[in-house]
């Protein structure tokens, strides 16, 4: 691939407690932001309960159209977590001990404490690539392009550095951000000019309440950085005309 | 709609900003909590970039396998807002001024401010029932099992209990939460065995770590509370076997 292609992800999120509410989802923003940093964009999220025909139903639909798609959720001991067994469905890959996982597992529990519940997470599609994992041992997997990663989000992030070699990203994803003293009607029309003279570039526009006060944060993501720049001056100009705040650019 | 009926939803986060990582999205989370508490269950969450295309194919895909399908974000004034004129191609119909939403937000504006980005937000799919929005004056709308809502977390939010007449759910799903000073792996065995005895259950086991100590909640969700009521009593009972200790129930 070279650094001009363009590279997407998906990220598929696993597990009834982010549908029922009871858990915020915090891993999109940590992959995502990860991601972005070495040039892939994620351009879809979903999240599904944890039932099988579902989950390979959604591996299948996602991995065909994405470069990659990451999976977080499902892989630890409980009988809830069946992501690694629906990977292999997916896959038509047998569902078997990876001896490696088997081995880290076996090293990282004292002796006797390597019970069955552990010695579960060891069962990965066969041939599975282990992804490492510094913080609790068990580790997560890739198949093709494929990545499981766990839910816990402290042991999420513990395991992405790992990952960096495995992933070929394109150009890095920049993005600059002007923060202004005003409401999103009163800039909608010139920031529409904007965004018509730079088709490619995309522009985003968030009202913010911050301090007891509010604003706008334009934020403008392109591989392009001198895109970026334009663009940043044509809006500073606008804004400029109609004198309004600058509160960070 | 009787209230044994399972009454399913989708959400559709619509935004660049979640994508990107820049924002955390918090929006899944109060709708499914709310949801629940009127019997709809979310069965899936979709996340999904401003693309005028890729928001018509999943609006089309999702309103017809959900009873309900709840939208968030790209109602503002600005360009990269295109949720009404999205919504109102995936329902082949006019988008127009909604002469009900003009009014409200002429209303709303002081004299001489109902410009032009303002006006933008009374423009709707044709028909369109209003959603009153009682922060920000601009009002979301719904369109058949469709119903579109802000970005902004404190103005969706304010909306949602005034729509509680327009959504006839089954009967509420209950949880009910024990938490014990264990690991996963420690229970999964005997969890599994009460999963199996209560196929229909929603059992999911949830590793947490608090105040320095490791725990495990087990959270089960039904419609039934008897069902509920025996999942736990079986649960306590192998936990008091294994002498671990309660620390919520």
């Amino acid at each position: 691939m070279t650094k001009n292609k363009k590279v997407n992800a998906a990220i598929l999120i696993i597990g009834n407690e982010i549908l029922s509410g009871r858990t915020q989802d915090t891993n999109t923003s940590t992959i995502s932001l990860w991601l972005n940093s070495i040039g892939v964009k994620v351009q879809e999220v979903r999240v599904i309960p944890d039932i099988e025909k579902i989950i390979v139903v959604t591996i299948d639909a996602l991995r065909k159209v994405n470069d990659y798609v990451f999976t977080t959720g499902g892989i630890g001991p409980t009988h809830d977590d069946i992501t690694a067994e629906s990977i292999s469905k997916a896959f038509n890959l047998d569902y078997e001990i990876n001896k490696e996982a088997f081995q880290i597992l076996e090293e990282y529990y004292k002796p006797g404490e390597f019970n069955e519940g552990r010695q579960k997470m060891a069962w990965m599609p066969k041939d599975a690539k282990l992804i490492l994992n510094p913080t609790s041992g068990a580790p997560g997997f890739n198949v093709e392009n494929v990545f499981c990663l766990p839910g816990v989000p402290s042991i999420l992030k513990s395991m992405l550095g790992g990952l960096k070699n495995e992933i070929v990203g394109g150009a890095p994803i920049l993005s600059h951000t002007i923060s202004l003293r005003t409401v999103e009607s009163e800039i909608a029309k010139s920031l529409t000019n904007v965004q018509e003279n730079h088709k490619d570039i995309e522009i985003g526009s968030y009202p913010f309440f911050q301090a007891g006060k509010l604003g706008v944060s334009i934020v403008i993501r392109s591989e392009d950085q001198s895109q970026i720049d334009q663009c940043c001056s044509q809006i500073l100009n606008f804004v400029n005309e109609k004198k309004i705040e600058v509160v960070d650019r």
